[in-house]
């Protein structure tokens, strides 16, 4: 007995934490998020400290012994928030923003709970299936036909790695997968066409596969920022003339700087002629395809390869979840698939091995979040929101046409608005510059709300995302008149 | 008045989850979580379900109306539960299995409430510095010199594949980021060297890559499974003579097979004269090192190019947290920064942007949960858990050893033992092997275990890996009974 006892203590003292404690932390925090959530608008959404700062503020060495939690969870409050930029705040206008609802984060509480890895179907067959439901929902949602199957990576840069991979295998005659690309006379120099707006991911992803940068051939936009088919069907023509051979096409829905939209139908068009991969970076426009009168932004998609979302920019579902779909998993299959002994399973002919689909062999249960947020919200609810989300993005661009001093810089198809102070009469162009960079962070200064900017036409371009669930039109309304007031200050000081 | 409530109320059907059903549902699911956690192992460690059956008991269809939150945190339990093989589970011994302990499940459910992306230093500067923070806390724990910087990933195939692609930037001649490997007569076949025994992911980032599976090149093991050297040089030798040009080493602490420990020592000579890049996958075994008699797996990895730890594997933070070290981070920042002007920002000199480092541009806030394991177990706690697993396994292993009828087929050096049935009087390999197979499947096929394989020498082999937070003597010793009364069986109806 004796003896039990202390063989029980010692595994007290070993062990996780007492389930009585994990209970009381746990519905803490659950505390500590509801108002977390409830009030996150009245916090700076920019923090306040300086590069090192957070860095500086804890030890720079590991404790030997262990703390309490009640210490851990207050210094998150002492050290880490004051570090944080707020990206679940509804005036964070940077970037493409991105909400973690409350059912996407209460889905990861379990799946991190669960713990689950899903490298083969047998290590967890509810992450494969679930996965397979989840981006089958989502597919409907978008309006890409039956045979596009799916599967989720963490980023739209590593599905679009994985897109453009693709494309390397399915040129058959290469065998790249076994031989490579080095050291090979029959290889000849390969090349990938995207708009002068894509991702700075594709460039990366083209990079990472071993082509060089200068596999990249950017081609020209016309004025609304979109590809321009003669410049491609030339460029592509010049190539094969010159020994180079094309490979791929990425268009893309939504770009980056301005949420233009590659003529998808024209490029799907040469694509086929030409024999190339179309991959559609669709990672920011493509959620605003499930609003009905928005699907036709994706009008075309259903001839591409492969083509990435990520619902974890506009759909309410917490970092990371990008969907990646393609009309041609075997192709994926065979690119990525190598099984060693210790990963076959006896399910290995009955059923889907995720690990065969990419890089990453462990895999989270990401499926989780997706699956709770599309059935919480209804595909009708989460159109709805983002439905408001394009009219709020309108309103702002009426506001800027209207307004003397500010102008609109590109067409306004989803929630982002691109525009810039031109007070009348300002005609140097490098002068404005400077007055729209001095007015970004002038009005990023005062940590209300947070703007990012891009480069359009030489110009330097403020632009407001407006795609958080919690935005309403009071948000909008108050960074519209700071930005204003922010002019009025740096006129007045010039 | 009238107008506001209008309002109001379109904004509540708008919107998130209101923030008091947030706060019950989340309530509920701590108590969720903490029954869960605490009755685990009273569950099937295996699903009893075939492939199809989680996908088939789901609505093939999106939901088009809102469902309610209490719906489907019972349709958790009705549908995803049955489907899920329990990793958070103390007699899940397959693969590597992984732990989430409490204090990372609850940093988790903080990381996903914040919802931040820490892609540049602005974007979250909290992301960026506890990431710096916590893997120098780390680096100090597993004895590296303070030069190795880190960087969080999240699988260890995504660190491979970044510690490779930094092996060919090094080779600074080659030019590879700008011009590629394809159609260059002067770009020559490039190879790479790992053991028979490394890991899959190795081969799946060299083909990623571009350089090609037959870039690779598989040193034969010694008796231990260790890299042979004289055979690692013969390799190296014979291609430079046949005008290969040899460019990185891959060595292995704690392989996947049978956790042997390649000679790290020597094969960092080999790499310094021959100037190869050294990679070095610790991804499992790495963890060990934080215990100080064990610091001696790491002998050597001081003179690597780069390494991996995983600490999702076995330091009980919940999937998925790869951390990767590199002696040279101005070489990965060369291979993957590219900046847009959307995302540049006035700190990029004085602070660090993290997407410059790797393929992803998001980045979750991963390093909270490695922060908050570090701080509530400390240093020590997770020393003396992990000793106590090496002591579970070196206990199977005399269970083994002692037993007339099995055997051990490998050296226990870390929490995973490499055994198998061997009954008096059995000699043909074929039979064995059968038999073996056989056990396995009965073994599993109760649900109360979950042991994996893999083949060591032709022999199919069972491999137990001990390193669950909860995993006591009592779940070491009803697994052993199991699979003796399971062999029992086999030989009894044989």
């Amino acid at each position: 007995m004796d003896h039990d006892k202390k063989s029980q203590q010692t595994e007290t003292m070993l062990g996780d934490m007492p389930v009585t404690e994990f209970r009381k932390v746990g519905h803490q925090l659950v505390d500590w998020v509801a108002d977390y959530l409830e009030h996150v608008d009245e916090r700076p959404v920019l923090p306040g400290v300086k590069p090192g700062d957070v860095r500086r503020s804890l030890p720079s060495e590991p404790p030997h012994k262990p703390e309490r939690m009640e210490d851990i969870v207050a210094d998150v409050d002492r050290f880490i928030m004051p570090g944080v930029t707020h990206w679940n705040h509804p005036r964070f206008h940077a970037y493409f923003n991105s909400t973690a609802s409350s059912p996407g984060i209460l889905a990861e509480f379990l799946s991190a709970a669960l713990n689950v890895n899903g490298m083969v179907w047998q290590s967890c067959p509810a992450v494969t299936e679930l996965e397979e439901v989840a981006l089958d929902w989502l597919r409907q949602m978008l309006g890409l036909p039956g045979q596009f199957s799916g599967v989720i990576y963490d980023t739209a840069s590593t599905s679009t790695l994985h897109g453009i991979a693709m494309a390397r295998e399915a040129l058959e005659d290469l065998r790249t997968r076994e031989e490579g690309l080095a050291g090979r006379p029959e290889v000849p120099r390969l090349r990938a066409y995207i708009s002068e707006f894509a991702h700075s991911s594709v460039e990366k992803a083209i990079i990472t596969l071993g082509f060089g940068m200068n596999a990249v051939r950017k081609i020209p936009v016309d004025d609304k920022f979109r590809m321009k088919i003669p410049e491609l069907e030339a460029a592509i023509a010049e190539d094969r003339k010159n020994g180079v051979r094309p490979f791929c096409v990425v268009a893309t829905v939504g770009t980056t700087s301005c949420t233009s939209i590659d003529p998808v139908p024209a490029i799907a068009d040469v694509c086929e002629r030409e024999h190339l991969w179309l991959h559609v970076d669709a990672a920011y426009g493509g959620s605003a395809a499930i609003i009905p009168e928005m699907r036709y932004i994706l009008d075309g998609c259903e001839r591409a390869d492969s083509l990435v979302v990520n619902p974890h920019k506009w759909m309410f579902v917490p970092v990371d979840l990008s969907a990646f779909y393609t009309r041609s998993p075997d192709i994926l299959r065979r690119a990525f698939s190598l099984v060693p002994e210790y990963l076959r399973t006896s399910h290995d002919n009955a059923a889907r091995n995720l690990m065969d689909y990419g890089v990453p062999l462990g895999r989270r249960f990401r499926a989780l979040k997706l699956w709770f947020v599309i059935r919480y919200f209804g595909w009708d609810g989460l159109a709805d929101r983002l439905r408001d989300h394009l009219r709020l993005a309108k309103q702002f661009a009426g506001w800027v046409s209207a307004h003397p001093s500010f102008e609109l810089l590109a067409p306004v198809d989803f929630g982002t608005v691109c525009f810039r102070a031109h007070p009348h009469g300002m005609t140097d162009e490098q002068a404005l510059n400077t007055l729209n960079e001095r007015l970004l962070h002038a009005t990023n200064g005062r940590r209300e709300t947070f703007l990012s900017h891009t480069k359009l036409g030489g110009m330097y371009t403020l632009r407001i995302a407006i795609g958080h669930i919690q935005t309403r039109d009071s948000h909008v309304q108050s960074t519209w008149e700071l930005v204003q007031r922010e002019l009025k200050n740096l006129l007045a000081t010039a």
